[in-house]
């Protein structure tokens, strides 16, 4: 076979008219708002029983170890996973992230699944989809407009223009926005002030969107959010400046979830993609909601790593949704474990058995923290590349065997649903054992013991260590009364540490936390360690040059 | 009855499936892509007789008298006009321009028609609609992040940062950005410099994508826009970042022409909305191929007044687009009128039947040139406001008499299509007339002669005069070879001469041409008298404070 790109292999499938596909987990016609045949939004305020639990399917979620710049395929084996659950005769869903349309025109060109186990329309999931990010965007620099139109205008809140937290987005990579002074040119143009931009994703408005249950909790965490500081230190809120009305009637269709469908016909619910880093890097608890309400078995993805994406899935998004999962996968790579066992990128392709040995106790401290610390069955899941020998795959196997945890092979980008079988099997079996599902902290903990207890409990560090303006970041936001909000850790996803250099199972370290931030509004501290990248950049060579459209509106050069 | 706000008498109707909507003019359903249930994105790929001018119906162009700040309702009137044909058996369609999102959050709250004459489903149209705007912003801006990261990645096409002409857009009021400077903060991040933000509706490639035919067409003229020049003064376009495909990716569906319905159930295609200073001012071309392909009438608009909107219709639109109206209304008002007589906005409910008739020469003037420069049969539409008295409205009716001109009042705003039933007879009466239409000028004709000949022809003054720096830019533009374009003029819409003070029909004046500047893509020279504004603010008291949604997300504070 011809070594076809993502758009390519998604152009060969026809797809289903999206009725149908909501139709086939029990969706009525009447509750879908279309854009276009195949994509469509669910009208949440219609839905009185989305928070009966006991109405609710098995929920799995996928996460994976430390990434590396391999690539660990986590969305495409939950793409694959969601279609075999459907093979073997389940009902299943998915509910994952929305792409951002940034990165598209940079280095990647696309992120809606790979090979055989996509999500379609890919074009249109990559490109605009069905407006949430431009609506998010929208509602983030209204805020911006109004807030500046208040300073403009004379300035009764007293806001203090050097400490203004509130930035303006946009959904593209553009690195020449990051550090700008606007307001220049005299007095009927503003007030002049250092500024900045952040990718759409990174935006609170993002966040608040997708940890919002009701349209009620959406308006009142908009109005939360703080934008800027006064004169005498204390917070200035969207709602002081009257901007949540507007901000929400902005985003009143947005919050609805999207449903579109994987190469496979199986139902995907697809909304909201707050970054993993700054945010806590989840689809939206509503598209999860009603994959549990719709389905039996409910595939969703946390970002990065186990450490990270799943630490926050549970004490943020589960914790805010009452929710909890029923097992976890674990995704694994042999060429990661072969990073993580101290091979280059560049040497990958060669087999090296006792690299990925060399590799395994991050894999091994990813289960014992799913199993004893979140209290999850857990299954690991290999994700078969082609160059992995049966003698590396075997050592991860037996690793695994060793721990009786369960293992299966996954080869879902080239085979789609039918390369992970097996895997769903054992996802069904998993879903069934009991659980401990517990949080790693209580919101009632202080925010040093919260922070302590991710490091020591999940990253195997032995503590957290302050620096000065994280100290002074620290009392402040206990004298504002921000104590009893769940963290947000904003580390490197490439270690367990906050060093990205420190691959394996690294222990003896600490974990410097350089900035303390409320976000009031979505209702999370985010602890920084070293500095977070909101605003990337496009590359020499953008993906975008590559990207074309013939005569008849077909795009070509998305992967 | 109460005073009802324009959503509260929109929420009133109950609005026909699209699909409904589109069949009754003969629009087949498999040519929809469903936006919601109330619009819809039409397929222009699929249609290959757009161009055949044998196939098309009658167009009408409403265009109005000098505007002031007393308002005059020309796209009220439009939609009242299309209500009324349709309420005469005639199978009508109207083609206007989306609005703005940003002015939605300022003064104005919305703009869709008002009162009894409005297209719905206003909330969405006025919010969001199908997405177009945010898709040619993110074209815009695209294009922008690709010209900042082609300097900071070497400049290989040795771009002078000082003359870069390519802005980013937002659609929001945002007067803080207007003047900025970016690329701070050290060598990661991007290259300092000057730089300023539009308005969405300000962007060139809103200009291009309704001045395309198809999309073919928009991706040639993408790549034509200018976006910098070199250090030798030549021009840097999208072509040379190689832009153009993914720009045009961007944009494929915006493309489309969107359809939504009157209150009266009349299809309304409402598809792109470019300045009426900077740009033509104009719905796209291929929403009025629509409307003419599918209803014998279709009624279609211009912005401010007939010497600048109608103008730029006849000299840009119908030129690239190879149509021609087949009958003119010219919208008048006599709150307008006593305006141009010399009475204050303040003064202006107070009958003063002098005024009126001293400011009957600006309608006099517009007459004669629709009549005797464009060559088109002319009806005038009184739009009744309440305070206006008998007596003001016989003077007005009594001088078309005089002209031999066809005049009728209007009361949309209160009746809907049945307050303009004697207008839609006489437009109907007038389009069978035969007329002498023609251009302003001929494409031939150099910049200054084009200039001079809209001056004396259509303005009544006595020609051109030029700053020095104006002068300099022509003789650049006939260097680089932009002779043979039609003109754009940006003066102020408040009077026939470049001064926005002297009202009524003022002669022995000159225009003096302070910017000249190419569109290349668009495909016309924008000539500028005086300062044009590309980026509104937010008032003291914005809209954005009083708009409101409910729990079941119903909006409140749209106007």
């Amino acid at each position: 076979m011809a070594n076809l790109s993502d758009i390519e292999i998604a152009s060969q499938v026809e797809m289903d008219p999206i009725q149908d596909i909501a139709a086939s987990v029990g969706i009525p016609e009447e509750d879908l708002s279309m854009y276009g045949k195949y994509k469509a939004k669910i009208d949440i305020n219609n839905m009185k029983d989305l928070d009966d639990a006991s109405q609710r399917g098995k929920l799995i979620l996928v996460t994976a170890i430390t990434p590396t710049p391999a690539g660990e395929g986590k969305t495409t084996v939950s793409v694959g996973l969601v279609d075999a659950l459907s093979n073997i005769g389940k009902k299943a869903a998915i509910a994952v992230r929305e792409p951002s349309l940034g990165p598209v025109f940079g280095i990647k060109g696309g992120a809606a699944g790979g090979g055989h186990s996509q999500v379609v329309p890919m074009e249109d999931i990559n490109l605009h989809f069905t407006g949430d990010f431009h609506a998010i965007g929208a509602a983030n620099n209204l805020l911006a407009a109004l807030l500046d139109n208040h300073i403009h205008q004379g300035n009764a809140l007293n806001i203090d223009t050097r400490k203004i937290t509130w930035k303006r987005v946009v959904d593209m990579n553009d690195r020449q926005l990051r550090h700008i002074v606007d307001g220049l040119q005299g007095r009927v143009n503003g007030v002049p002030r250092e500024d900045g931009y952040d990718i759409t994703v990174a935006s609170e408005v993002m966040a608040v969107l997708c940890l919002s249950n009701n349209i009620t909790e959406l308006k009142s965490k908009l109005r939360k959010m703080i934008v800027a500081y006064n004169m005498d230190g204390d917070p200035v809120t969207a709602g002081d400046l009257k901007a949540e009305g507007a901000l929400t009637a902005l985003l009143k269709d947005a919050i609805n979830p999207n449903i579109v469908q994987t190469l496979d016909h199986t139902p995907a619910f697809i909304h909201g993609g707050p970054f993993a880093n700054i945010a806590h890097g989840c689809n939206s608890i509503l598209a999860t909601k009603l994959a549990l309400k719709y389905a039996d078995y409910a595939v969703t993805e946390a970002g990065f790593g186990a450490d990270l994406g799943a630490e926050k899935f549970i004490d943020i998004k589960c914790r805010l949704a009452n929710m909890q999962p029923d097992a976890v996968v674990l995704v694994a790579t042999v060429r990661a474990l072969k990073m993580h066992g101290g091979v280059k990128k560049t040497d990958l392709n060669e087999e090296n058995v006792e690299a990925v040995e060399a590799g395994l106790p991050n894999m091994k401290k990813h289960i014992d923290n799913i199993q004893n610390v979140y209290g999850m069955p857990v299954v690991v899941a290999i994700n078969k590349f082609p160059n992995d020998t049966d003698a590396e795959l075997a050592v991860v196997q037996k690793a695994c065997e060793d721990l009786g945890v369960k293992v299966a092979l996954s080869d879902v980008w080239g085979k789609g649903g039918d390369g992970a079988l097996e895997l769903a099997d054992a996802v069904v079996e998993a879903a069934d054992q009991p659980n401990n599902f517990g949080f790693v902290y209580d919101l009632e903990d202080s925010i040093e013991e919260k922070l302590t207890k991710i490091v020591q409990k999940v990253y195997g560090g032995d503590g957290v260590e302050f620096t000065r303006g994280a100290r002074k970041q620290l009392s402040e936001l206990e004298r504002l009364g921000f104590t009893d909000l769940p963290i947000c850790m904003a580390k490197t996803q490439y270690s367990f540490s906050d060093d990205a250099k420190k691959l394996g199972a690294p222990t003896g370290f600490t974990v410097k936390i350089s900035n303390l931030k409320v976000s009031a509004g979505a209702g999370f501290i985010v602890a920084q360690t070293g500095a977070i990248m909101t605003m990337p950049g496009l590359p020499k060579s953008p993906a975008a040059e590559r990207i074309d459209v013939d005569e008849n509106g077909n795009i070509s050069g998305l992967f």
